[in-house]
């Protein structure tokens, strides 16, 4: 009852268009005291989100399924989750057309930082600079912004990973990786050639526009892992090698994978064997860099493989594999596309692996809620303007929405709080594996933040009724359950998920 | 002074949070007569902008140089045309820090298509519904939101093209026409294997897995046309055949291309040669259909190639193209990127062809903000949900701002307008390319609305002194100039244009 006035209240709110009046509803007290003590959270985000889920029709109720049916018409709804009512949604909750309301730990694939109509947001939504961003969309790279540094630089820049100060802006994660791959080829065949101010032959433009060597590079490739997901276009789709469906009866690149070590849980007694299972894997890339017939000259991966079942591997295994690639002149991409912006409890999941050299690229997305390639090298940008191009390059309204989530995040500690919320949950969890055995399997993500999964052994079922426990989250992977809370998800969102969570397993046993 | 002056009101006026008062400060009365009567365009869209442009310094001037410099640290300027203010920027008029302003027949690529702040837009972005599109970005696949058919219908799906009723939304023309050629791949391997309802076979899904045939369809392809532009995406870019540049080190597909027709001007004084040219393109495409080593599943081809240089075709050449892919059950989409949205004359450019059966799929974006194909054939649908598939799947935000496009397109009857200036504008180049002969070469665009173009003998020359005439203009291909007006180019725009070119053609001579 609580929740749904909370709830009525917002809508109502949103819809009579919002206004700075948002913000001043959320008290200043309340606000310091959140920023300065991290020992208690029910403060700042409460006030804006119900005190819990609450299930009041099957999912999909009646009004979903007539709004689905009318959807469908015209939109492919096979893979629909659930339909959403986003007026209702608040913070950690998501709510439906039949007012269910349910926590949400999937935040449309980890793709939400900061909560649903976060009152800050809505403000950066409705700045001057915004609607400008939004109704006037640039060429960026022919058009930019006069202002556009500026918000490069208080936003996507002022997170950079360490040692990348450069970027280049996408639309999403898929053509941020790609845009990366085509940096890595070109700056592989200008050391080839002999520099940026070697000019391309003849043949090599006349066989480009043939789609032919060796113009076009069919001599160079992408190395990436087994099991990892990097995108679902042509070239993103052929560094992913996550599941069957994505990629049936859609040409690819012969390029290399290698094998992603499968670490057995728990790490602690299964030491030798990980170390083991990471050597032998760290030894396949260097044979495959040295050896597969069409030599890669970059080798992607992420630090958590996420779509492919959230598989982990040691800081010792990443550290390896930059110590590989600069021994064999291959540039190393770390996609932080689902990884990226907080949710391991720290901005850049690869911050754990205390790298001697940074990665030369790193591209983001998702939370970012705009997408691109970090680089440091300045030889990464293409010796001729045009090289790298297209027509929006990115999109400065999302942009600026990426500016307005990291002054959250750091007005709020976001991220530091995410690590403590993380340990908080994944004890819970330890907790409920020991309390139903067989049921908690392969628990993972211990000190990686909220960024946690599990094994369960009917996961899809599982995932079913978690829905009408309260719960919305997702699955990944064959087996595993994906926990992506938002970074506004506090131990009393911990509490609710895992006492939904032991009802869905006494359920199911 | 007369246009400094509108445009530092409107720059106040945004720069204090707009509102609905900047709708109202158009009369009611100025807009009535605009909708009403199609003699005289003085009057709705002119309230907004100045009254043309003014030149003050070099471009780029002292400000911009300096904040050049500053955007170059940390993004690549070398493909930068010109630093914009957009704030002052306004209907057909693009500012730069340094306070110029000129008339815009570029339009940030073919983008912009109701003016530089727009006041319905500005309204339309204050909106409740796009607040809340814009901070709460769903996982449209997974999570749509509950009145997603209704934003699709009232916006996307209002102006679908005749006979596609259905759509796949994407994020920009390059994953637009990605995912249509996905579509195409799968529908083309249902087919082979006798229908949706046949299961992959072992050998499929393990192949794929592998990026090897027969689960990635490596013996598959997708037709384009020399000099075309489709992308610079890995699938893409390998349809793409403009330039070198676009294409050089990166990978690309053995996929086959054939001619387009290179038309001869005047076409009333070639058209012999160009029926003979039109007909010998024809016979090598269904050529390449029949013999190439690896068969195109898909033709892809746009209306005007416009980065290769505005190169037409007749009705009757795309009426063949429809016939021979009918024939031969290879699919038809049409890439109206560049030419949808109105600036030919029509809302589609392929409504000029009287086609008997429409295109299988057409795809979209720039003008329309948001991307996506449409396509009619159920069958279109793949026959598993997640095989056309990815995490935001285009963005609501924009949907909605496309909605607003087509309010405004359809208030003032926009698309019926620019088919009359354009034949007023055309009538004005062709007299300019009578007075001086040889500087207004290859005229073309007659009847196709303002998507004109010419060839001028010192095009990049050309080009750079339209700027301090007061101009900015866009060249495509080797030699041409692209007149890429937005939909709000009205008559007295094109009496500014043409003196402007004049002046630019007497300096270079």
């Amino acid at each position: 009852m609580m929740a749904s006035r909370a709830l009525r209240g917002r809508s109502s709110l949103l819809r009579s268009v919002p206004s700075s009046a948002t913000r001043a509803a959320v008290p200043l007290e309340a606000r310091r005291r959140f920023s300065c003590s991290t020992r208690k959270m029910s403060s700042f985000y409460s006030s804006w989100e119900p005190e819990g889920p609450s299930v009041k029709t099957e999912i999909p109720g009646p009004k979903a399924k007539a709004e689905i049916a009318e959807l469908n018409e015209v939109f492919d709804t096979r893979s629909l989750n659930m339909l959403t009512d986003y007026y209702k949604s608040a913070g950690n909750y998501i709510a439906d057309p039949d007012g269910n309301i349910l926590l949400d730990v999937y935040a449309q694939i980890a793709s939400i930082p900061v909560g649903y109509n976060n009152p800050s947001l809505i403000k950066a939504a409705q700045s001057p600079q915004m609607i400008q961003g939004l109704i006037n969309r640039p060429a960026l790279g022919n058009f930019p912004p006069h202002d556009w540094a500026d918000v490069l630089k208080a936003g996507i820049l002022k997170v950079a990973p360490k040692g990348l100060n450069q970027v280049f802006t996408a639309m999403a994660g898929s053509d941020a990786n790609e845009t990366a791959y085509k940096a890595a080829f070109m700056y592989r065949r200008q050391q080839e050639r002999g520099g940026a101010h070697v000019e391309f032959t003849e043949e090599e433009i006349s066989s480009a526009m043939l789609n032919q060597s060796p113009g076009a590079s069919q001599n160079l490739s992408i190395l990436s892992f087994k099991t990892g997901f990097h995108g679902r276009l042509f070239g993103s789709l052929s560094t992913t090698r996550s599941k069957p469906i994505h990629k049936l009866d859609i040409p690819a690149f012969d390029w290399p994978q290698a094998t992603f070590p499968k670490l057995k849980y728990p790490l602690d007694q299964h030491v030798k064997e990980n170390e083991a299972a990471e050597k032998a894997a760290l030894e396949e890339v260097e044979h495959l860099i040295k050896n597969y017939h069409v030599p890669p000259c970059a080798v992607v991966v992420e630090p958590i493989q996420s779509e492919g079942g959230d598989n982990h591997a040691s800081p010792a295994f990443f550290r390896g594999l930059r110590e590989i690639t600069k021994r064999n002149n291959v540039l190393l991409i770390v996609d932080e596309v689902q990884t990226g912006v907080g949710a391991t409890g720290k901005f850049w999941a690869h911050e754990h692996w205390d790298l001697p050299t940074p990665p030369d690229m790193v591209t983001f997305s998702k939370k970012a809620q705009t997408a691109g390639y970090y680089f440091g090298n300045p030889e990464l940008r293409p010796n001729k303007p045009y090289r790298q191009f297209n027509t929006w390059m990115g999109d400065p309204a999302r942009a600026l929405l990426f500016k307005g989530i990291i002054e959250e995040i750091e007005k709020f500690g976001l991220v530091e709080r995410t690590a403590k919320v993380g340990e908080y949950l994944y004890g819970k969890l330890e907790w409920l594996g020991e309390k139903y055995p067989g049921q908690v399997e392969n628990l993972r993500g211990k000190g990686m933040g909220t960024f946690i999964a599990f094994d369960s052994p009917k996961r899809d079922e599982f995932l079913k009724r978690a829905k009408g426990e309260g719960v919305n989250i997702g699955g990944s992977g064959e087996r595993a359950v994906r926990l992506r809370p938002m970074l506004v998800f506090e131990e009393k969102h911990a509490d609710q998920l895992v006492e939904a969570l032991e009802r869905v397993i006494k359920s199911l046993q």
